[in-house]
């Protein structure tokens, strides 16, 4: 019971790995492709943990819960995504990597489970991102088909910036 | 720079107000319907992170990302779901609420705001439950039309188990 406890401390459950290094370009929330970066981006649980992953290779898509733990900024209460063409939100209307929680969230199709190494599609993190929790992402709870595209629909180029969003290469 | 530790402190950006006492039964993740419940549920930012809301009504679905803080039980690396009829699965494929980290996560209609009050659909928390973080739920890029059900999807009565992993109510 931590009723009423103002700050919380949660610990690594594993890191993610990928091609990204500090000094590197990470994309805005790279698609789930499977046909570029396969095995290039995965998930290491540590092994304490190998019988929590009991049937997650069931899912197709699961959710990553990360500590965005390398930001070069501080978490500002309003932000300008750099492909949005100069629009400024609040930070909580975005996916801004700097928030007042360096919590980070990412839907990824599930490809292969080894051990306790899960390879994962693309995903727009720094190698070794602390990892905090695995929820598997289900159908009829997760997948909204109604959803909207909020403040992003109102620009221009919508398409083309989702592009930039999901990080798909493109002739810009 | 917090690279290489262990542990994350994260602080409560807010309250999840839902009807939902302590005694009182938490439905498995209610469904995002209006038509019950409308003006129950609601998260409570508090007032500095007001401009952090900006533009954030333009969004249909919202991520709400939370603390379970009131645990009945400790995390255990596997766990049999309640409703799924003995089924043992790890914990990183179910979305039980203990689990190695307590950190929840709901996509819920976004109804209204009124000042740093977020209305939304049904959420399956306990009233004042801490807030961490609010992300907009993007179509393209959160919305997965071909996800699976994973392991529910083998079990005799998945329509109707659906029922409860959604918090609908039925005649059972």
């Amino acid at each position: 019971m931590n009723t009423g406890e103002e700050k919380m401390v949660f610990q690594k459950i594993g890191v993610i790995h990928t091609p990204y290094m500090e000094d590197s370009h990470v994309p805005y929330q790279p698609i789930d492709v499977q046909t570029e970066g396969q095995n290039r981006f995965c998930a290491d649980v540590d092994e304490k943990y190998t019988d929590a992953l009991y049937r997650l290779d069931t899912f197709r898509y699961v959710y990553l819960v990360y500590h965005v733990d390398r930001l070069r900024r501080p978490a500002e209460l309003t932000v300008q995504p750099p492909w949005a063409g100069g629009v400024r939100v609040g930070v909580f209307a975005s996916r801004a990597p700097a928030r007042p929680n360096p919590i980070g969230l990412s839907v990824v199709r599930l490809l292969s489970i080894e051990g306790c190494r899960i390879f994962t599609s693309p995903v727009d993190v720094f190698d070794k991102t602390p990892l905090l929790d695995i929820k598997p992402y289900i159908q009829d709870l997760d997948a909204k088909r109604d959803a909207n595209f909020g403040w992003v629909d109102e620009l221009s180029d919508r398409d083309h910036l989702m592009l930039h969003i999901k990080g798909v290469p493109h002739a810009d």
